[in-house]
């Protein structure tokens, strides 16, 4: 009972807008600290803040396009959350230096709260508890949130399912290439951005783009596809109003939230699943079965899923 | 007993190199079908074939590097298998037309077997059944098993806890931004390739991996970088016997195959956890829960696990 009260009361000063309260419900959730299920269960349902995604390659310009966005909605009276989950961001702790520093005027506007999250892998791959900590963050008086995320080999439900917006970010280089990106992105772009949009490729990469979502569209409305100069802010109010009209439109598909809901509930299933078996425990169990003559990964795993059935885990 | 024994006549016509068998152990345990578990459970621990993983970002001519190197082998009279698993290669199904005509040679070549493989996703992510295949496949006798992936933003284990080596594809587009790569690609790459080494700013890209391959080596090998114009075979020889010197050195180092098989288990288990879960079953009970006033995903997904844990599933 003391639990929820406290969780209640936390809840209410994130509500509030409090960055204190903010950063310690995602701390609770990042560290499974006592409370942080009865914080969970008491989130709202209907929660303003929309979620917008950006992804794409290294070197396609993201983080200045978070950027840019950031100066835009912040000037325009907006509230704005950043949680950056690609480790080359500059939003990221991780990071250079001289791009941290070109973000610290961000650090201190009292609209804008970042946060950075550690990637599951070395190689990327969006942290165990983005689905939690995004609702979490969605509870805060914010108008929007944004997700940076790199790579286009994640699957669908990592980027796409966490956002009601999701932004591909591509440069010209990928101009000849665009065709072999048909496959997946499409799928997942809400937007495209064009971005270094003054290199020479960007028109062939911008008109191959609009045919591909042309030819896909049929009777649906075509996914736009905007030019940017992130570092020259040029684009960044079309994109924002872009994403405005996107969003609006967004609010009367009811499949998508569902669709949505349904990937989020499924990786929440597997945390708990998994929950209680320890990766050096595994370790140590090859280990020590790598000694026998005749080792085989199958059956030394099932009798391990043997063992955790019959003694727990 | 019967399957036993039909699994292992199919264990062993797959050792002598029939095709035929391969792709019927594969399909057994692509589709759950009888006798695939007792197909694993006989593989052998020792198998000849070394698994070499090719990925980098979209546009960075992975597909042309394989085909160069499966020419370059196959005229030293190597056998080599090709499992692709990203969605824009040339050796998968799904791909373009003119592609996958520039790659029927191989598709006769007794010496060649290609293998495309669904995506997780739409986006990347690979196949659910890939480390079953893997092993399928490395019982048979080839001397080389190439892994074509997209993307740098998969988990590192996805990609290189699969592969005996991993090369990581570059082009020079990327030389900019190559302090971004840092923080995963290091991890992951065993070999940098700088393809379509002719363009510009190739050398800038060679010299700022080599850079970072020196500064992270210490006292360990440098990560080797080759320069390669795919396109013309140009470096292939010197990248096939980089790879086999790679190769060579990694029999010495069992903590290496001590974490891949660690990593293969803990994605065993996983998928073991998790059968019987059914997506559209969970799918129609969010949707029922969502005409609930006060739905919560959290409060959900616990009543859901709990359900699951009281009937089975």
């Amino acid at each position: 009972m003391k639990e929820l009260d406290r969780a209640t009361q936390l809840l209410e000063d994130i509500k509030q807008g409090s960055y204190r309260a903010l950063a310690q419900g995602i701390s609770w959730v990042e560290n499974n600290l006592t409370g942080y299920e009865e914080l969970l269960m008491r989130l709202d349902g209907n929660q303003n803040a929309k979620v917008v995604g950006i992804t794409g390659p290294p070197g396609a310009g993201k983080s200045t396009l978070v950027n840019s966005l950031l100066h835009y909605w912040t000037s325009t009276g907006k509230k704005v959350a950043v949680i950056a989950v690609d480790p080359s961001s500059p939003f990221n702790y991780g990071a250079l230096l001289g791009d941290r520093i070109r973000m610290s005027e961000f650090y201190t506007n009292p609209n804008v709260y970042i946060r950075s999250l550690a990637t599951r892998g070395s190689l990327g791959g969006l942290n165990p508890k983005i689905i939690e900590i995004t609702d979490i963050v969605r509870s805060a008086p914010f108008d929007y949130i944004l997700i940076e995320t790199v790579g286009v080999g994640q699957s669908e439900v990592e980027i796409a399912g966490l956002a009601d917006c999701t932004i591909v970010a591509l440069v010209p280089e990928a101009g000849d290439e665009v065709q072999t990106l048909k496959a997946g992105i499409m799928e997942i772009a809400d937007i495209f951005v064009v971005n270094k949009a003054d290199r020479e490729a960007a028109d062939t990469l911008y008109r191959n783009l609009r045919i591909m979502a042309h030819e896909r569209a049929g009777a649906k409305t075509e996914t736009p596809v905007i030019k940017t100069i992130a570092t020259q802010k040029q684009g960044i109010e079309e994109l924002a109003s872009t994403i405005q009209t996107f969003l609006d439109t967004q609010n009367e598909l009811p499949e998508k939230r569902l669709h949505l809901l349904t990937e989020k509930s499924w990786l929440l299933i597997q945390q708990y699943k998994m929950q209680g078996i320890d990766r050096r425990l595994l370790a140590n169990a090859v280990k020590d079965a790598l000694t026998l003559p005749d080792f085989n990964l199958y059956s030394f795993t099932n009798s391990y899923i043997h063992k955790l059935e019959q003694y727990g885990g």
